[in-house]
């Protein structure tokens, strides 16, 4: 099942199921946002269906119609769960290894995600512009003290997201031990969140199996793989409900794709190539983005489950 | 103007007026909740004014009727402004200073505020149960880039909060610089939100100038004043709409109130208190909460504008 948000104007958009080919969608009855049957997930599954049946001869609709298909989210918690990308960040800037064993985790802003094709308006490029390619899912109601072994049936949605991150006020905010407020600004998603069934062998032991390929102004960035987390989604979500519950339509992030053979299959973020031309070479060559730049991100060898982000960043 | 919601069986509760002694109310017509009003504050007023000259007519209703505020928010940023706390912190655990001019402040989990009565339920008394007694502010929506000068004028209420904290994982967190996921679960919020007028002149240099009072089963712990904040609400709130706008109905902490003279005012926090007794006497003897566990909060030397937060920890 292929779910995703149209713009009508409103606050959170209207809920439709997708056609196969991505171009047409029907709306869903009684459900008008994705969040209402995230909320009400079993019962909405008639009508999911029945919309998803009728997408393919549903309203014609242009990339631009989408939203994120949840243009705001009661939590988004990003995790950092592919070790490759933690380990070149350290050797590249000398730190000292992170102690510890569970999975890494911030709470980001989730009041806002913006649509695949919107433009993002940042306040500066002295503040390093930089994109992070991540996949996400998006939860059911998760009750405190979930364990990871019952987790992955509290997967609703599997999701494609750039993380954008400041570069120059990341360090900075990570040495006060507090995370990150002003180094991550909106996210983007892109158009479809799918079922996890959707993406057939592609969806392993927690994990999108699919490599994300991103483009920077229409040159090749890189297109490792997800499956390399360390930490599948349903241990990702264990952590998350230690000492809370979990409400319906929860975001999680894997984090930056990052694969160890960076060489061949390049990175998801400027900083992970960065830290990459800094151990090599003694030195950074790949600068962060000016205004202007246009970002692409879609996942699969084909045809991309989620849609494709494809947006320029703007003076804010 | 004193705001509150009372229970009805919604995720949101029902908006209400609250009489001058907090114990009649009077619902808000056309305002269901108060976010609905937070979206549309100017043109609520009319409404948000009848309602208050109405209330001492009102219903009357029990302290266990009121949810907290906002009983879910889309933004919660709680900040660390007493410089008194973090030197405390510090010199206890011997950390090294956090190098930063700016003001500290993480994101925390916003879909869920506890009400000022109801039980707080938590997994482990091993986890290190605490409080943190706090003034917040709920904020209108503020642009990206809103500078401090102008901040003041986007703060529409105020509250007394509950941070609850589990000091064995914090550290652990802290660590990592990603901040806090499982060491923060819900705070809980006192049942009125008030118009910063409604404070007078305790309401100075956005700061909330009245002591808040915390006792734990009945027992004075302290009693500091929340003058002492290095940074304004201004300053906070201008921090944190660095890279992003803030969407009506933002919470933003001032973190544990703390006071230099803490010898004669006492403690917001356990955790303060037994780094007090650290550095006195090498070894700290404060306990944190077993289950059963009452804390109470309340602000201002007669009756609390805020009405008062008290309640159990309980087995979650």
């Amino acid at each position: 099942m292929r779910l995703a948000t149209v713009k009508d104007g409103s606050r959170d958009g209207a809920l439709v199921a997708v056609s196969e080919d991505g171009s047409r969608v029907a709306r869903v009855a009684g459900y008008a946002t994705l969040q209402a049957a995230l909320d009400d997930w079993g019962a909405a599954q008639g009508a999911l269906g029945a919309a998803v049946r009728s997408a393919g001869s549903g309203e014609a609709v242009s990339p631009a119609a989408f939203a994120a298909p949840l243009p705001r989210a009661w939590q988004w918690l990003d995790g950092s769960a592919f070790p490759n990308h933690g380990a070149l960040m350290q050797r590249a800037f000398n730190h000292a290894p992170i102690e510890t064993d569970l999975p890494l985790m911030y709470q980001g802003m989730s009041h806002q995600f913006i649509g695949p094709t919107d433009d993002v308006p940042l306040p500066s490029v002295a503040d390093g512009i930089d994109f992070e390619g991540e996949f996400g899912i998006v939860t059911g109601d998760v009750p405190m003290g979930c364990l990871a072994e019952d987790a992955l049936a509290h997967v609703r949605l599997v999701l494609l997201i750039n993380d954008w991150s400041l570069r120059a006020i990341a360090p900075v905010e990570m040495k006060t031990g507090f995370g990150w407020v002003q180094a991550k600004p909106a996210c983007s998603v892109a158009p479809f969140a799918v079922t996890p069934d959707e993406l057939g062998e592609a969806w392993r032991d927690g994990r999108v199996c699919l490599p994300l390929t991103v483009e920077v102004d229409g040159e090749w960035f890189g297109h490792p793989n997800g499956s390399a987390m360390e930490f599948g989604f349903h241990e990702l979500i264990a952590h998350a409900a230690r000492s809370r519950s979990l409400p319906a339509g929860t975001i999680i992030g894997s984090g930056t794709v990052s694969n160890p053979d960076h060489d061949t299959v390049g990175s998801t973020c400027i900083s992970e190539r960065r830290a990459i031309e800094m151990i090599a070479n003694g030195a950074a060559q790949t600068a962060f983005l000016p205004f202007g730049s246009r970002v692409m991100m879609r996942a699969g060898e084909g045809v991309s489950p989620f849609g494709v982000i494809d947006q320029r960043v703007v003076a804010g």
